[in-house]
């Protein structure tokens, strides 16, 4: 069945490549799915959704491992997101998330991260390595 | 805090009716938020998923637990989401997801559940009691 | 088949109360939808997104109408929002979601809304009324 | 700022590396931001919500273009989706859902697309085309 899929590129594009592709595909899916789900500063509700989005993005295509930790924010003096009341608490966001997703195409492995970077102001998502098996 | 948020409902509503209100806000949160993820048809997986947004869920206001099943999905002969190859496994939809939802808000206590309908074809929510504590 | 489906609901509510049941399933569903959507600040792009989310809700069992407003964020003064950048643009959240939803079950009219409290510092969502009709 | 992202990547990929991964991130956000919209088999629904989440994906960065079309879904002889009765109506999936996406990553043009395969009974992500400009 993979080689069904790889059918459907161009022929211009090489199994690297694809490695490539299919790790934007990954990070962008776990971004996106887990972005939004509400969170408290509680150490063990940060560790069941992280591992709940770890193990839907193991499902998919290519995917040989998938790492996510959910780090804690605070805005200001005022939000402590430990549920003080009920109101208090926020949601899994760009500031939060770091993943890293491992992809094997063939013979090729890609590694990608997504995390916040304050300089840009924005959840970055990047390729960390590109390695040939 | 509650109080507060008390005076933004039109005074025609009962605390009755605002546990029934916060208890089709969160069974909807619940169901848009996991719906989509990927997974198959493995015991650990779907666990994890199921606890993972059983987490997120009693972050939010009001919530007093939460129980979530994911069931298994088969479509025909040919479709097992068991990863057989790499495009083998399926998403968390209306079909596949159960429920129940417990809110307390002041004296009241509302239950409810999403599942599957099969004569509405239908991931049917609805209230399964409403008790004053 | 509305009939069909009030059979699930606990015999203890009335139609006022699935009325209100409803409105706060679909102030869920519009606000964790759209929620996270990449949006920047100009006037087209935000209607366009504010339409497709009115559209998608109002499909929904027992909707009458649905409003839905984006208004424009900034954060600080380094932050415009305005693609200034590849990366300066920001996404729907409960601080820039306004949206209100009729709903009309049998004889009930449910009529509510989502919108920031800065007090609160929190997407409020509430029943701005309840009418016979 | 362009240069500033750069950066991050690991300095064995190349700039047509590079927007293979972000056509890969973009299909994917577009597919998992829509996905379970409810829907209704209607030409202007369809479109509004059509044009809801390309307006949202051309705020991302490297985007060029984007199409979308939603296509009817037909689930034997009963089902047609038309909101003939309060629950007769069905989501965006990866069976009613085809987008096409072009990027520009400084003087490379990738141009991908995401369909249904029923070879394959998935929605495939692929690379149709990549181009030096």
């Amino acid at each position: 069945m993979e080689e069904l899929a790889r059918d459907y590129h161009s022929p211009d594009v090489t199994d690297r490549e694809i490695a490539i592709f299919e790790l934007g595909i990954k990070l962008a899916a776990l971004f996106h799915l887990v972005f939004g789900a509400p969170i408290k500063n509680d150490e063990e509700t940060k560790k069941s959704i992280a591992e709940g989005i770890k193990a839907s993005i193991e499902c998919q295509p290519f995917v040989k491992s998938v790492k996510v930790e959910i780090t804690d924010l605070k805005e200001g003096m005022s939000h402590h997101y430990t549920k003080s009341n009920e109101y208090d608490y926020t949601y899994v966001s760009g500031k939060n998330l770091q993943a890293e997703v491992e992809i094997v195409y063939r013979n090729w492995k890609a590694v990608g991260r997504v995390q916040w970077m304050s300089d840009l102001n924005y959840p970055m998502m990047f390729i960390k390595s590109i390695t040939q098996l």
